[in-house]
C-alpha cells in the first residue's frame, strides 16, 4: 500500500507533538511536512528530541503553498480562528482535512461568534465539515472532507452522555458536568497563571457556565436526544499534564417517561451503555462497583466509563476519563484519519 | 497569664503534626504531652525535625494516665472508633476534649453504625458533644467540655451552604457536591493505593453517594435549613498535598419560596453571603466574578468562597476551598480551642 | 513468522505492567502467560483496564510448570533473591529468560552477598549470565540464554561513562554520580515513606556510597576500563513518576595520559561520545550547548547524553536521561529480547 | 516599643509576598508600603487574598518617593541591575535597606559585570554592603546600611562547607556542587519553559558553569577558607514549588595538612559542623545515619545539614535543604532585618 503523505500544521503545541508521536508509528502514512509558530526554521526532530531517528524534517512557519504542495492530508492544530483562513485553500486544492481547532465544530455561526468573539468567515465548508466522533458519526466521517476534531471536554462529556440520552432514561434539563483537566489543555504558552509554581498544589474552578466548548456540547447532545440539551458546564485545573475527568450529574427521567418498565438502577443502566458502546474499541464501560481514573488512559485513545444510579434520589453519576491529546485531540484525530482513509480504526493507537 | 497544658494524641499523623506546628507559636499553651503510634519511644523533634528547639518531648504510644496527669486540654486525633474509648475518661478526669476523629460528631448512633460500621459505646457524652464549626456553634463550643471537630469534607461543604440554605434560597432536595481533596485527607498510612506514583497524573472519584462524612453534612445542613437535607456527594482524590475545593450545585427556590421580591442572581446571593460572614476572621467570600483556589488557603485556618448565579437555569453554583489539615482539621480545632479557652479566636492562626 | 510464546512473571509490579504496555504491541510474540503477586485470580485487562481488548488473561499466583508450559520465554520481574530460585528450572527446561531482578548481575558472589544479604544459590548460571545492556554485549546477547536485564541506575551511568573511559580520557578514581530518580524506581508497594504526601513537593538523597546498584556499576566499568573503578554514587529521590537523571563529575585524564595530543574540549569529548554510539538506534548525544531532560525520554527506551568540560577545571559533567520503567528495565529488556530472538532491535520500542 | 514602619518594594513576585506572609506575622514592624511591577494600583489583599484583615495597603507602580516618605527600612525585591538604581536614594533618606537582589552581593565588580552582563553603577554603597549570611556575618549585619541578602543557592552552598573549610580539613580545588531547586527559584513570569506541563514530569541540569550564583558562592568561600576557592556548581530544576537540596561533593584534605591528628570520619566531621552551628537558631544538624529532606525545611528559615565521610576514598558529601524562598530570601532577609533593628533573631520567623 502507498503511504499516504501527511501534513501536521502547529506542530510544536502539545496536540501537534502529541499528533507527530502517534504519526511516526503508523504504518501507511508518511509526515511530510511540519510547520510551528516560530519564523526561524528548526528540524522537528530537534524541538523533539525523542524523534530523531523517526523524522526528519524541517519545522518552519506555515506556508499554505508548501502544506498543499506536499501532502495528501492535513491535520491543522492551528489556534481557534486562524483555521478558517486556511481551510477553503486545502479543499480546494483537493486535501483532505482534520481541523483540531474549533473552528468547524459549532454549525451555529451565532454561537461561534458568541464565544470565540469573530464572525465564521467560511459558512460554505462549515455547512459540510463532519463532527469527528467516531462513536456517533462514523459513517459521515468515512466520507467527509474536512472533519471538525471535538474538543477535549466535549468528547468527555459527550461519550459519558450518549448512551442514556439515546435511551431516553436521562432528563435533559439538568445534566451537570463538573470537569477536572490537566495543564496541556490549555495548550503551550507563556502565561503567567500556568506557570508551574501557579498551578501545583492547587485546583481551581474557571469559566463557570461560559466555556466556549459548552456549545459544542449542548449541540451534540441535543442532536442525540432529539430535543434541546443545555448542559451546566463547571470546569476546573488540576495539576497534571494530561487527561481529563468529568464527573456528570443527571436526573433520571420517570419509568413512563423512559419508556422503561421498572426503575432504573446502575446495572440497568450499565447495560444500557455497554450495549451501545459493544463494538467501539476505544471505549470501555466499567463494570459496577469500579469507576474510571485518569492514569489508566493516559497516553492512550481510551475513553474509560464508570456510572452509579441513586435510585432514592433518581439520579446517576457517570465519571468519564479520557486523555486531552489523546481521545481528546490528536488520539481521536488520527482515528478520524484511519476511518477516512479506509484503515484498520486503530492504527497506530 | 498561665499557660494551659496541652496534650495531642496520635500527634505523628498528618492532623497531629498541623497541630503541633501550630500550638508552638500560640503563646497561651504549652505542649506537654504527644503520643503516636509506634511502641517505641521517640522525640517528637527526631519525628518532625523542623520542631527542634521548639519542643523536646518524648513522643511514646498512647497512655490515658500519663496525658491526664500531664495536660489540662487534649487533642484526640485518633483513628475513628478509637476515641470514644477514650473520650470517657479524659472528661470524668476533667480535661476538655477535642476531638477530631468522626466518633462524636453524629447525634443519630444509627448513622455512626452504618457509616462506621459500630455500636457507638458512648451515647452518654455524645449528647453532650458540640459540633465544632465556630461560625454555626460559637456560643456553645464557649461553653463545651467536649468538642467534636467536624471532618475536612464537611467543613467545605457546610460553610459553602449555610448562608443560602438559612436564607431559604436553595431548593433543599437537589444539592449536589464535588469535592477535590488532597492526599493528606487518607491519612498517613503504608497503603499501595496513596503510593506517589499511584496517585500523581491522576485523578479518581471514590465512595460515590458513600463517604462516611455524607451523614455529617446532612445532620448539619438539615438542623441549619430546619428541614430535611439529603446531598449528593462524590468525593475525588487529585494529586496534592493539602487542600479540597468543593463545588456546589445548587437549585434556586422560586422567588416566592424564598420570600424574596426579586429573581436572584449573582449579587444579590453574594450579599447573603457576605452578610451571613461579615464578621468571620476565616471565612472570605469573593467578589462576583473571582473564585476561590486552593493555594490561597493552603497552611492557612481560611474558607474562601464564590460562586456564580445561572439566572437562566435557576441554579447557583458555589466553590469553597479550605485546607483539609487547616480549617478541614488542626487549624479548626486550635480556633475551637481558642473559643473554649477564652483567647483570641485567631490566636495562633 | 509463528509468534513467540512469552510470560511475565510478576507482570503487576511496574515493570511487569510497562512490559505488557510494550509487549502488546510487538508483531513476533504472544504474551500467553502472566503472575502476580496475589493469591487470587483476576484478569490481568482488570488490573489494567487498558490492556482491555488486547489482552486476555488470568493473572495467578507465580507456578513455574505452567510458565514452562506456556512459554517460550519469560521475563522474569520478581524480587531480588527469589529469581535465583526459579532460574535453574527454567533454563534446564530449555526456556530462554531475560531477568530484570539483581540476581544474575553480579559475578563476585561476594559483592552479591554484600548488598543482597543472602548467599547466591545458583553460581553454577550466574556464570553463564550475560549482562544485557547491548551498547556494550550485543554479540553475546545474541546467543544468551539467560540475560541480566541490567538495574535503572546503572543503566543511566555505565552509558554515561563508557564511551569515555573507553577513549582512556577520564580518571578512573574520583567518578561521582549524583543521580535523582522518579519514584516508580522503588517498585510498587505499601510503604509510608512512600506514600504521595511524603514524597511529593520534597528531594532527598538516600543510602550514601551503600547502594546495592553501586557495585554492579563499578563491575561494568571496570571492565570497560580495563582498570578498577570505584565511583561515588548518590542516588535522589525526586516527585516524579519515571524517569532517572543522572548527573556525572569525571575529572579528565592528562593529555599524555589519554594519548590525546590536545586537551580536550567539550567539542572534543562529544565527538568520542558521538562516534561510539553512532550507530545505537536508542542512544542520542547532543550537541554542545544542550543538555538531556527527563521529559524527552518518559515513555521511550531512549538514552539521552549531553556533556560539557570544563577546561580550567579539568573535568566533564555529563548529564544522562533515562525512563527508569524503559531503558531502565522493560523497554531495555525487550530490546534484549529483540537481539535474542533475531528480530529487529527496535521492534515494539 | 514603637513599631517599625517597612516597605517591601516588588511585593508581587514570590520573594516579596513570602515577604509579606512573614511580616504581617512580626509583631514589631508594621507593612506600610507595597509596589509590585503592574501599573495599574491594586489592593494587595486582593493579589494575594489570604492576606485580607491582615493588610490593607494598595500595590502600585514603585515610586522612590513614596517608599521614602511612608518606610523606615525597605526590602528591595527588584529584578537584578534595577536596585542599584535606588538603593542610593534610599541611603541618602536614611533608609535601611535589605536588598534581595543580586547587585550588591558581589564586591568584584568584575565578576558583577561577566555574570550580570552591565557594569555596576554604585561602587560607593558597594563597598559598605554587607552580606547578610547571619551565621558568618552576624556582628556586621548588626550595624550595616545596607545588606546584601543572599542568594538562594549560595545560601545553601555556603552553609554546607563554610564548617569544613574553616576547619582546614576540606580540598578547596576540587568541590562540587550539584543543587537541586524548586520553581519559585526562577521568579513569577510568563515563560513557555516554566509552564507547569514543562517542568512536571523531568528533571534537569541547567546552566552549568555559569550560573550567576557561582561568584557569590566562590567570594564566600574564599574568604572563609582564606585562599581562593572556585566550585563547580551544576544546578538542576526539579518539580517542586519551594526548596533546595544542596548535595556537595568535598575531597578530605590529608590529616597532616588539616591538623587532625586521626583520619577524619563522619563523627568527626559531624562534631566540627556541630560545634559551629552550636548556637544558631536556624541551622540544625543531623546525627549520623540521616540526612535532611527538603519537606522539613519547607515554609522555614531553616537550614538543614547531613552530611557522611567516605574514609576509604577520603572524601565526604554534604547535603543541605533549604525553601528557596525561606532561609534561601525572604526568611534570611527577616532574620537581618531582626539583627539589624535588634530584635529577637527568631522572631517572626
Amino acid at each position: 500500500m502507498k503511504k499516504i503523505k501527511v501534513g501536521v500544521v502547529g506542530a510544536t503545541g502539545y496536540t501537534g507533538e502529541e499528533l507527530l508521536r502517534i504519526l511516526v508509528r503508523h504504518p501507511h502514512i508518511e509526515v511530510t511536512y511540519v510547520s510551528g509558530k516560530e519564523d526561524r526554521a528548526e528540524k522537528i526532530q530537534d524541538v523533539f528530541p525523542y524523534l530523531q531517528g523517526k523524522l526528519d524534517l524541517e519545522c518552519n512557519a506555515f506556508s499554505v503553498d508548501e502544506v498543499i504542495k506536499k501532502t495528501d492530508l492535513v491535520f491543522l492544530s492551528l489556534p481557534h480562528t486562524i483555521s478558517m483562513d486556511v481551510v477553503p485553500q486545502l479543499l480546494k486544492a483537493g486535501k483532505k482535512v482534520i481541523d483540531v481547532s474549533a473552528d468547524y465544530r459549532l454549525q451555529d455561526e451565532k454561537a461561534y461568534e458568541k464565544f470565540y468573539k469573530v464572525s465564521h468567515k467560511d459558512l460554505q465548508n462549515l455547512k459540510h465539515a463532519v463532527y469527528g466522533i467516531p462513536e456517533l458519526n462514523r459513517a459521515k466521517i468515512k466520507s467527509a472532507k474536512l472533519i471538525a476534531n471535538p474538543g477535549c471536554y466535549p468528547t468527555g462529556s459527550i461519550l459519558g452522555l450518549v448512551p442514556g440520552l439515546k435511551a431516553g432514561v436521562f432528563a435533559v434539563d439538568t445534566i451537570q458536568i463538573d470537569a477536572k483537566s490537566g495543564v496541556t489543555g490549555a495548550g503551550r504558552k507563556a502565561d503567567k497563571g500556568l506557570q508551574f509554581s501557579e498551578v501545583n498544589e492547587s485546583v481551581k474552578a474557571y469559566k463557570l457556565f461560559e466555556h466556549q466548548h459548552v456549545p459544542e456540547i449542548d449541540q451534540a447532545l441535543t442532536s442525540v436526544a432529539g430535543k434541546e440539551v443545555s448542559v451546566v458546564f463547571v470546569p476546573h485545573l488540576v495539576p497534571i499534564n494530561r487527561g481529563i475527568l468529568s464527573t456528570i450529574y443527571v436526573k433520571l427521567t420517570p419509568t413512563g417517561a423512559s419508556g422503561l418498565k421498572k426503575k432504573l438502577d446502575t446495572e440497568g443502566l450499565l447495560a444500557i451503555y455497554k450495549k451501545f458502546y459493544t463494538n467501539e474499541p476505544f471505549v470501555k464501560v466499567y463494570d459496577a462497583g469500579r469507576l474510571p481514573e485518569v492514569k489508566y488512559v493516559t497516553n492512550t485513545n481510551l475513553c474509560h466509563i464508570g456510572l452509579k444510579v441513586n435510585e432514592e434520589k433518581g439520579l446517576a453519576v457517570i465519571v468519564t476519563a479520557i486523555d486531552n491529546l489523546g481521545k481528546g485531540a490528536a488520539g481521536q484525530a488520527v482515528q478520524n484519519m484511519n476511518i477516512l482513509c479506509g484503515f484498520d480504526e486503530t492504527e497506530g493507537l
